[in-house]
C-alpha cells in the first residue's frame, strides 16, 4: 500500500515547516519550488538553509520543479506562496490540479493591487474549485517552532465545513491542533491584517517606547482589525479567537516575527528601503499596509493604526509623530456606544 | 491658593507609581503605610526602594503612617491594597473618608475566602459611599513604566459615569490616558482573572513550551475569563478592550510581571512555597486562583485552565501534566455554536 500523498507549493519558512508536519503524519511531501539549487539542497542536504535554518527534514519531503510532479496523486495541496505571487503559482497548478484534492492556503495578506483575498485568488485561477471548499488555514504559529514540534494550535475554516475538516484531518497530529471554523472571511482578514499591527508594534519598540503602550497598541489594533474584518463579512467572534487575538499575540511580542523586526529597524531610524534589503525574506505587513489602507476608504472603516503606518511607509512622516498621534488621540470613553450595543460591535 | 490633595493606600508598586502620576497632576499626594521606617524613606530619601527601585519620588509626595492626617481634604483617595488587606484599609479609613472624595481602587484580586469584588469590599466597608460611585482602575499598566512616564493607557469605570469622570480629571495627563468605561464589573473581573492567566503563561514558559502554545494559552484564557465575567454581569466586549486583552497580553508576556515571574519558576520546579518566598511581594493570582476555582463552581462555568493551574498549586499536580492536559483538550471546532450565536457569545 502506497503513502497518502501532499504537495505545498511553495518552499519559504512556513510551507516547509507545513510540509514537515504532513511528513510527520506519514504522507509523502512534494514541495514544489522554482528554484531548483534550493530544491537540490532539500533533496542533497535534507536542509532549506535560507527559511528553516539547521532544521534535518524528513526523507519523505522530496523538492522539485515541476508542478506537473508536485501535485500528481496530491490528496492535499498546500498553497503557502507570497501574497504578491499567489495567483501565478495557482495559474501554473491549476492544469495539474486533481478535483479529489483539498485546495488549502496557509498564505496571510491580500493580492497586491487587486487586494483581494487568497481564497478569491485561488478559486479565480483554480477552476472547477468551489469558492466555499477552499480552506484557510491560519492562527499563533512561528514556523520556527512547528518544525521543532513546539505545541502550537491553528484554525482551518471554510465556507464548507466538509473541506475544512478534511483539512483538519490531514493535518492535526499530537503537537499541531488543528480546530475547524466556519468563518472564512474573518480568518482570513484577522490573518492578513495582524501584521500591520505587528509592525506598529516593532515601531513602538524600535522607538523605545514601554510594554504598556505596546499592550494599548495591541488592543486597539485588534478592534480596528474586526471592525474591517466584520464590515467584509467576518463574525466578530473569530477576532478573539486563535487566528484573531492568538495571532495578533504572538506575532507583536516575539522576536521571531518578521514583520515586528521591520517594523522595530523602522523605529530604529532606518529608511524603508534599508529594512527590506536587510530581511531578505517578503514582509507581508508593508503589502498590507497599502492593501489594508485602501479596503478601509472603500468599506469606510476607520482604521488609525492602518492610516498612521501608511503614512510612515509610503509618505516620509516620521516614526516617533505616528505613534505619539496615535498615543495622543482624543478620546474619552473606551467604549464609545456601548449603552446602545445590540449584539457584537466594535466602537472603540 | 492650596494645592489640591490626594490620598493613596498602601505604598506598593502600583500604589507609589499612581501616586507619581498625581503628584505630576500637582496634587499633594498623602503615601498611607503601616511601615514607619517605609514612610520615613519615602520622606527623607525620596525613595520606595523595596518597590520602585530608585525612582526619585516627587517632592509632592509625603508618607504617613496616620490615616486621618492622610485622608485629610484628599479630593481623590486611592485604594490599591492587597486584595487580602483592602477590607482592613477600608475598615481603617471609614471614619476619616470626606463624603466629597471619590473614591478609586487600583487592586487586582477577589478578597480570598469571601471571593468578593474588591469594589464590594469598599462599599460594605465605607458607609455612606454608593456602591455605583466606587471607580475601578485597570488596564495595561506596569507600574515600572508608570514611574518612567512611558505612555500607559488605563480604564476607570463605574456604574456612575460622572465619578469614573471625576477620576479621570484626576489621573489623565500627557504620558497617562485614562478612558472611561461603564462596566466596573466587566473591568474588575477582567483585571483579577488576567494573573491567572499570567502564571499559566509563566508555567509554559518554565516549561520550555514556545510562543505559539502560550498564545494558544493566552487566547483560551481571555475566552474563560469572559465567561466567567459575562456570568457575573459584566460585558463581554469589556473583556475585547484594555482592561481584558490589553492587560492579559502585558501581562503574559513581559519579564516585569510578578504573576508570570511566579508561574516561570513553578514550570522550573521550584515548590510554590519557595517561590512565593524568592519573589518577596504578594503574587495575587495564587489567591485568585483559588477564588475564580471556586467562582467557576458558584456559577457553573467552565474554566479548563483555572482548574488546571487550581491543581498545581494546591495539589501538587506536576506543571507538565497540567499544561500537557491543556494543550491535548479534545476539541474540533474553535466556535461549537458560532452558527446560532446571537449577539455576544463566548462558546469557545
Amino acid at each position: 500500500m502506497s503513502a497518502r500523498k501532499a504537495a505545498v507549493l511553495v518552499a519559504g519558512s512556513w510551507g516547509t515547516a507545513l510540509a514537515s508536519v504532513l511528513a510527520d503524519n506519514e504522507f509523502d511531501v512534494n514541495i514544489w519550488t522554482r528554484n531548483a539549487a534550493q530544491a537540490d539542497e532539500i533533496n542533497r542536504d535534507r536542509r532549506n538553509l535560507k527559511y528553516t535554518d539547521d532544521a534535518e527534514l524528513s526523507p519523505r519531503i522530496a523538492a522539485t520543479v515541476s508542478m506537473e510532479e508536485a501535485l500528481r496523486g496530491a490528496e492535499a495541496v498546500l498553497f503557502v506562496a507570497p501574497s504578491a505571487v499567489m495567483r501565478e503559482v495557482a495559474r501554473q497548478a491549476a492544469p495539474y490540479l486533481s478535483p479529489e484534492s483539498v485546495v488549502i492556503h496557509a498564505t496571510k495578506g491580500f493580492e497586491p493591487e487587486t487586494m483581494k483575498r487568497m481564497s478569491v485568488v485561488l478559486a479565480e485561477e483554480l477552476t472547477g474549485v468551489d469558492p466555499a471548499s477552499v480552506v484557510v488555514l491560519s492562527g499563533p504559529s512561528h514556523a520556527e517552532e512547528v518544525i521543532r514540534r513546539c505545541p502550537t494550535t491553528v484554525v482551518v475554516a471554510a465556507g464548507e465545513l466538509t473541506a475544512a475538516e478534511r483539512a483538519q484531518d490531514v493535518l492535526i497530529n499530537s503537537y499541531f491542533r488543528v480546530y475547524t471554523n466556519p468563518d472564512a472571511i474573518g480568518v482570513e482578514v484577522g490573518g492578513a491584517l495582524k501584521n500591520i499591527i505587528a509592525l506598529g508594534a516593532g515601531l513602538s519598540d524600535g522607538l523605545g517606547f514601554g510594554d504598556n503602550a505596546k499592550a494599548a497598541l495591541l488592543t486597539r489594533g485588534l478592534a480596528e482589525i474586526a471592525r474591517l474584518g466584520v464590515t467584509m463579512g467576518g463574525h466578530a467572534l473569530t477576532f478573539a479567537g486563535l487566528s484573531g487575538v492568538g495571532d495578533l499575540v504572538v506575532t507583536c511580542t516575539s522576536r521571531h516575527s518578521r514583520n515586528w523586526r521591520a517594523g522595530y529597524m523602522l523605529g530604529q531610524g532606518k529608511p524603508l528601503d534599508d529594512v527590506l534589503r536587510t530581511m531578505g525574506m517578503v514582509v507581508e505587513g508593508v503589502k498590507t499596509t497599502k492593501a489594508a489602507h485602501a479596503l478601509a476608504r472603500q468599506y469606510e472603516v476607520s482604521m488609525p493604526i492602518t492610516d498612521q503606518l501608511y503614512e510612515v511607509l509610503f509618505a516620509g512622516k516620521e516614526p516617533q509623530v505616528a505613534v505619539g498621534h496615535l498615543m495622543g488621540r482624543v478620546r474619552t470613553h473606551e467604549i464609545e456606544e456601548i449603552a446602545g450595543a445590540s449584539g457584537v460591535k466594535w466602537t472603540f
